[in-house]
């Protein structure tokens, strides 16, 4: 399949082969992808990335989810180039830790009380060990397959990992009751915490918006037996609703984990909690060394009065639907059938039939030659940065994608 | 005893009570400090810090170690400005990454290869996965009482963590073979990794220099028993040799941790390794949603650029040798006998016969209004920024401490 030209990627990849191992750490390694998507990028801007060889693209990853606003949104980046022109990493915070704590308060109506870090990891790790501290207890149910991070304790390798780092994780499945009691009797008395995802989000299947009576039945057990129900927003918060991503189901965390979206590509974390737990978040030990740095915070603040003023999730809810149903006008032309789940702002589509991701890859790799960067198999993104005009553009460059994937045999 | 006006730091303390628990996470929490210390700041710049309430001192934590070059050094946030201007968190690296790592290979000559993130916690954790990866087994050994952390598994509180998450974690006495030599026996053929701190820095204690018998007898022990020697060079890192810490020793690491002062103050960590763990390292699963951002990386760069131009840790032994200097002197004065330990780039200095700090506080407390930010049982960090005249400027401050310290019974 030919190519963009990517002299420089590939001779920046050889660079990377010498001094890093496998070339990169992570999520974010090009190898994970779809033949021709660029590694290294030169430039972005709003929802466009240029790659290192100077394709640009109409994007839909944003990042994997921090860029919310779009890239170096005009607010954000004054906010914390004012905040850096004061100070950053300094021996204590800047006046922006207090308004971002009373901000993230006001906002999330299940948070009395607010902590920052810098991964969601960081965030997931806290909420559990605030759990085990305020109950007294051990055991953390978390559903089978669901991504809380990369400690070894929930990392989705074992490789490194030792059987006691997850002595006390015991699973569930999704969305299913029945499931989730039988985890709780196992628990036997000595159960924590309910870690929770806002939507059932795994790699290559489709996604699962959370049933209610899951999530009532997750609130009902929590309370019966004293455990912290954990949401994890760090994926989905703030672009499902400002308020925490179960709000509109009407059930509250006792403590929730944000991070990704929170500062708009600056590195931030956060833990909120409910008052029963403010105790045990004061009494554990957490920290880091840049923690208390003022710029992700001032980035922060600015980039949830942005959401706010804007109505994020609102836009980007009606361009994730746009471009939904322009996949499945695409898909139809084409004669193929396409599954489309999740919430409209964090999309995934999968071809009927197509275990291998041969039709998704196909269809992604085409698409990133004609200008939109697309994912096979993980949950996309939008931001508020994308217009009608470019979900539009991207469309037309779908249409280069479904014509790849139907000429698959 | 009198304190400076403090009005605005604390309706700040009180606004972060009602949302933040107990006030503020971690070692930069203020009530770890002598009564007096201020809480919030409003501006950094070189070794100077302004808190909220416009009083200005010279600072010697440098944010807690991050502050390698001073804040808001020129080089180094131009560096970052030009990045920002261009892209930061992207669905991929920029080419910094590349020559950024290229350098940290160069510069240190235990690294055959490198990989970054965001914590030193972060960097310590994947060291121990590599380690175990590696090996296949499973013990770590790590000295009493040094800090490598604040995951459950190195966490100095036990609140909230569990005995599984430490079940592999051995101890020995820093500095003592025989103890050493033990904890491998009862590692007992399972002996991934061996972990220790770069010099011994235990808050409240003498610092100690690692004895070279003992690091060589660490060196041993590793090559023995197969075992990954691991370098906590998270503190000391880039002040006291920029190739290692123990360069000068002539014992190298199979794996060292770095952070603080990597990024002067930008959030950046990294692993560097010996060719025998890099497939070890490339098999792991270790990543963060900010892991690849450019920025941080661009401030890297230009802080390692400076830090070899000024020759930083020559600069920070000078001003840290200067400082001592003055102590001694100061001390003398007031017929108080103390004692200096570490090396001069983070001096730590303790009043004999001082077991609750009585006379530390007091001494901090009286510079603090004078005009310097000393710490009575933290070893302190110089930076590229302090001159001889800071540092004399710093002594007149500490001799209103030494006349406070000497008023005590």
């Amino acid at each position: 399949m030919d190519q963009l030209p990517n002299s420089r990627d590939a001779a920046l990849r050889r660079r990377a082969g010498a001094v890093i191992p496998g070339g990169l750490w992570g999520h974010l390694d090009a190898a994970r992808l779809p033949a021709g998507y660029p590694q290294y990028y030169q430039r972005a801007e709003g929802c466009r990335l240029t790659d290192v060889d100077g394709h640009t693209v109409i994007d839909f990853m944003c990042s994997w989810g921090p860029i919310v606003l779009g890239h170096r949104n005009p607010a954000v980046e004054e906010a914390a180039a004012r905040q850096a022109a004061q100070g950053d990493a300094m021996n204590g915070p800047a006046v922006v830790l207090v308004e971002l704590a009373e901000a993230m308060v006001a906002q999330i109506p299940a948070a009395d009380w607010c902590l920052f870090e810098k991964n969601g990891t960081d965030a997931t790790t806290a909420c559990v060990t605030i759990a085990r501290a305020g109950t007294g207890r051990r055991k953390i149910l978390a559903a089978r397959g669901s991504y809380h991070g990369a400690a070894p304790w929930c990392s989705p390798s074992l490789v490194g990992v030792t059987a006691e780092d997850r002595a006390h994780v015991l699973h569930y499945e999704y969305n299913d009751i029945a499931s989730l009691e039988n985890a709780v009797d196992q628990a036997d008395g000595d159960l924590a915490g309910i870690l929770v995802a806002a939507f059932r989000h795994d790699l290559g299947r489709d996604q699962e918006m959370p049933d209610p009576a899951f999530a009532r039945r997750l609130r009902e057990l929590a309370d019966q037996t004293g455990a912290a129900l954990i949401l994890d927003d760090v994926r989905a918060g703030f672009r499902l609703d400002l308020g925490g991503s179960w709000e509109p189901l009407g059930i509250r965390p006792d403590l929730a984990a944000w991070s990704k979206a929170i500062a708009n590509g600056h590195a931030l974390s956060a833990v909120t909690g409910a008052e029963r737990f403010r105790d045990a978040a004061a009494g554990i030990f957490t920290t880091g060394s840049f923690w208390c740095a003022a710029v992700p915070m001032a980035a922060a603040f600015a980039t949830l009065t942005e959401l706010r003023r804007l109505d994020g999730p609102a836009h980007m809810r009606a361009m994730g639907e746009r471009l939904r149903a322009g996949f499945e006008a695409g898909a139809a032309r084409h004669g193929l059938a396409i599954r489309q789940s999740g919430p409209a702002q964090m999309p995934l589509m999968l071809f009927e039939g197509d275990a291998d991701f041969a039709r998704g890859n196909a269809f992604c790799a085409a698409a990133l030659r004609a200008g939109a960067y697309f994912h096979p198999k993980h949950n996309m993104f939008l931001s508020c940065a994308h217009t009608a005009a470019d979900i539009d553009l991207a469309l037309q460059a779908a249409e280069a994608g479904f014509a790849a994937a139907a000429a698959i045999g």
